[in-house]
């Protein structure tokens, strides 16, 4: 494969990376969406995109151990694949958990609303950018802007832990809100772990934009 | 690195790489002993277990991916390196959701039991099964042996059913119950994601099995 191939492979690579993370984003903006309306017809077009996301996910796998096999790329090139094959499962695992919210909130529209939902629409805007910084960060192999991740990581913890309290109390309170509780309970959890992945992500950004070559590290560079 | 070099250095990366499968297998048993027999020392030494497992992690990424800078592996050893790493992210996933049980299962000793454990030691076991039976796949490269994973993954599903369907109607028998139930609908929940994760290194052993050579793909040996 020539080099100018190579790039073109790289950079088409990063792009399907960042379109399958644009549907991920979209995937939990209308997952939260739908809980919030109550809006049946949202919910099931995030299922609907889910094979999307698989699909997007095996070919990203696919092109980048191709890019592999066929270059044999070293340094920073090898790094940026491996982040991209991480990066890959993260999206995928976020995808997976918007369709668990979707999924909640099918079955929550059976059931009375609990309470006015607030904080954990705070928790979605609040995942959703630390997602879209991520993935800019990784664009941008910015490691100072990965590490602002952080702090919305312990902020998305601290809600989750609100949301949790306060639930349990309506579950104790009225014992007929126990079903429709816990699947709060849930998708508060599933935001957390979104928050977790996109974590995963400025991560790798910052191995990304600090790691070592490997070659370099073993057999060193002559003295010049 | 010469031919011998690279093979000493994959046989040593799947010894590691099944030496941390041990851990996180004896991690599971052990988070799921401590709730069963109430032992807050044995849910302790679950939590002490984790930065090993993390080091572990961090030492199978660093050499699969010297080895790929170093070798430019082809074929059946690329497919190998890539569901190392691959294998390598579900291992850790599973000892964290390991540690969630140890976490859970601290808390829960501070409440009154709700329930005899029946279903959840169930779960264990079967989840337990799963990841030694997937890593003995990944060890012989056996898709048959990976597939026969699959009914297993069924049965843990429906288990996670019946122990939150339980689990529910004791809460709104009695609110007293709820904190520990929820706390054990996570559990139940988080060995279904234990049982997922040993679905997906399945997964990865059969496309090992019987994945295509990308080069061999691209660009077709000439004929004889």
């Amino acid at each position: 494969m020539a080099l100018r191939h190579f790039t073109i492979e790289m950079e088409e690579l990063n792009e399907l990376l960042l379109r399958m993370g644009a549907l991920v984003e979209s995937s939990i903006r209308r997952s939260v969406q739908s809980l919030v309306d109550r809006d049946k017809e949202l919910a099931k077009a995030v299922l609907r995109d889910e094979p999307t996301i698989n699909q997007m996910q095996v070919e990203v796998d696919a092109r980048a151990t191709r890019v592999l096999a066929l270059n044999q790329p070293v340094a920073r090139d090898l790094r940026f694949l491996t982040a991209t094959l991480k990066i890959n499962t993260d999206l995928e695992r976020m995808g997976d958990l918007a369709v668990n919210i979707a999924e909640r909130t099918i079955a929550l529209l059976n059931r009375p609303p609990v309470k006015p939902l607030e904080d954990i629409p705070k928790m979605a805007s609040l995942v959703q950018d630390m997602l879209l910084k991520s993935l800019d960060a990784f664009v941008k192999v910015d490691a100072e802007l990965a590490q602002t991740i952080c702090p919305a990581d312990n902020e998305v913890d601290a809600l989750r832990d609100k949301v949790y309290t306060e639930l349990v109390e309506f579950m104790q309170r009225d014992p007929a809100t126990v079903p429709a509780a816990v699947d709060l309970i849930f998708v508060a959890r599933n935001l957390e772990r979104i928050a977790d992945h996109a974590t995963n992500i400025a991560e790798d950004v910052i191995f990304l934009a600090k790691g070592v070559d490997f070659r370099r590290a073993v057999a060193p560079a002559p003295r010049v």
